[in-house]
């Protein structure tokens, strides 16, 4: 294939100023702010531009319909795309990547040719980071069910904007009843597929994840005047309970950071009074899972015993594990692939474990699968996240290859 | 003495709602902020009901001059007063408390017909916290020549606000030099009054004591797929140096505090790029503050090597040991027991670990003193901060007796 390149390359370059700090060179793309809002509008103007059609759920999940004169409109649809939005100094790839590479689908399929017998929807899931209301995948739970509008319409931002003041919210439109199946295309957040010499590999699935809030509760008071033996600074216990987390995670092989701390009042002259953390453990298995956060508990526990403090910890939002349908990861595998078995031997099928509606959309009953796009640093969640255009091209055609066999 | 107490009381209670949180009964009233402002206006205010002439110097300090007939223009100034400012959710004596007193201390000389033989001045020093930029003392070390202009008008608060947008700044207007002694009423910030059962106490010293920045650097990077032994995690050097200045502080008998810490990008699934975090410490010798704050550094560093990121510490302000001019001390404890050296005895001449503007003011060769009031939980810093109404009337009329003396 030759073309698709270009079109990539300028959708890529036009994404590329939005939200951008030139401080650090890392996006901010919270939802619904200006730099989201404008990658919306983006949004509804490639669905435009292709003849799609758009819709918005309640929740601020974007679709754009695609629906050729060949395909039948009662068949399930074949749903792809991912999300906007960044973590805070995010990278440009973790999302966008997925969105702009399936518009570029839809040009190459119709450049080919390719009749489908099945409607595509391109979606754009909303708030995927969770980076302003703190519940990750939160517009596509909302969509399948998995969280309750009410449950969170309440829910505030660091400004305390409230989540229903920015969404009509309400039932769900029940819309992902027409999926049949999806595919998102995301950039690798890890080396395996630089480990494997591939530029593409296909999700196995999603380890069991987390976010759980540490509130610590100590006295706030003089840094100068206070004895060292008459404070309670929940400072200390912050300190150890970070340490106890990320030394947990390296003793079972896990993941557990601390990356995230609210401190009040925050003054260089004052103890603090109070701290307030979050910590993201991952594990692959759920009761590894439990263990490890468990263990992070009793030992913030103790050491709050010894500074006077007090803990309380909340669960925010905890994932179990996702095994991607298998059926349809083989069947990836094999179009990716372009049914040659010795190709198709290549494709690495690996586990991940970062969070994504396609594991939301897998665990709602909705076969599903993931397309990496090699990450050469494996950093991600960082400005330096990069994947080189190349392997995003060859993502393109992968995700146009799996979509043309998906949709007969 | 009989009057003077209702006047403070209702001084007291005109003051007691300006920059209240409804949330925690704290104070925000930092510098240049609506509430400082509405305290700004407060102190004008009484300054003109009394007919006291009022200047502001380039620094943002207000002065309010009694110049009484009988007085001796030529004669160096008494100054008296404190500072209007609070700390990030502070209490509502730690400034306000002297500069109250200050106004009801001239209304107890008039009323008593006290004939002032020399000019009297009330400050309120601006930015005495530091709370806003970061420099404890700001005002009155500007106006002493302690820091300058130059040096700090491109300081910036936490939203980017620059130091020399907000304030005329240049050189010093030297209205120091008018002032022959300096003298302090201040809430204590621990228990020391309330072990010798004295209202009042007399301050011997300052503690040597400042603000070290800690900017530890690290990689971003995704929170759930990065592997523990991938990171360049800045959020663990950064617990295991707040660990560490605790324990140094601990084993050594003196103060260490990290109260303030920011991270970036602070969002829950990413590794923290960078840590930024203030060490306050304060030390009963330049040599253990300075030996104290080695160790700690020493600490970070063993860290990150470990850790694989970096540390920069950088000394923001360090104020060396003060000693309060020993004669006006005595002449204080003489004036406030009425001359009665049984009484004298027991009013207790006590060290002090906070700094304050009498500090600044010693160590530029004005000979200083500070009374100290009584706080019955030793909490300072915080909204919990105390001291009684009978506490605080003893502070009014010890204020006044000292100034009627000094004013001779």
């Amino acid at each position: 294939m030759s073309s698709g390149g270009p079109d990539f390359e300028r959708m890529w370059a036009e994404l590329a100023p939005v939200g951008r700090s030139a401080r650090s060179g890392g996006y901010f793309r919270q939802p619904w702010t200006a730099a989201e809002t404008e990658l919306r509008g983006w949004f509804a103007e490639q669905a435009r531009d292709r003849g799609l059609v758009l819709d918005e759920d309640p929740f601020g999940n974007l679709v754009a319909w695609w629906r050729p004169a060949d395909a039948d409109p009662a068949r399930p649809a074949v749903l792809t795309g991912s999300h906007l939005d960044s973590v805070l100094d995010g990278g440009a790839y973790d999302g966008p990547l997925g969105v702009a590479s399936a518009f570029c689908a839809v040009d190459l399929l119709r450049e080919r040719g390719i009749r489908a017998r099945r409607p595509l929807a391109i979606a754009a899931f909303a708030e995927e980071e969770g980076s302003r209301f703190g519940r990750a995948c939160l517009g596509s739970r909302l969509a399948a069910g998995a969280a309750a509008w009410t449950d969170v319409r309440d829910l505030t931002d660091r400004d305390g904007v409230r989540l229903g003041d920015l969404l009509p919210g309400g039932p769900a439109e029940p819309w992902l009843a027409g999926i049949g199946c999806y595919l998102e295309l995301h950039v690798e957040q890890g080396r395996a597929l630089v480990d494997h010499d591939a530029p593409i590999g296909v999700a196995a699935g999603i380890w069991p994840h987390g976010r759980w809030r540490f509130d610590l509760q100590g006295r706030a008071d003089h840094a100068g005047t206070t004895r060292m033996e008459d404070r309670a600074d929940p400072m200390l216990t912050y300190a150890m309970t970070a340490l106890a987390a990320n030394k947990q995670a390296r003793l079972a092989g896990q993941r557990a950071t601390f990356g995230r701390v609210e401190v009040a009042p925050n003054g260089t002259n004052a103890v603090p009074g109070r701290v307030r953390a979050w910590l993201d453990a991952r594990a692959d298995s759920a009761d590894e899972l439990a263990a490890m956060v468990a263990a992070i508990e009793t030992q913030a526990r103790a050491r709050a015993d010894r500074d006077g403090t007090r803990v309380e910890v909340t669960a925010e939002s905890v994932s179990d594990a996702v095994a991607f349908d298998e059926p349809l990861a083989r069947r990836v595998v094999g179009l990716v692939a372009g049914e040659d078995p010795g190709t198709a031997r290549r494709i690495p099928v690996l586990p991940t474990q970062a969070g994504h509606d396609a594991g939301i959309l897998q665990a709602a009953g909705i076969p599903s699968a993931m397309l990496f796009v090699r990450n050469p640093t494996g950093v991600s969640h960082a400005p330096e996240e990069f994947a080189p255009m190349a392997d995003c091209l060859a993502g393109v055609e992968a995700l146009a290859d799996t979509l043309a066999g998906l949709l007969q």
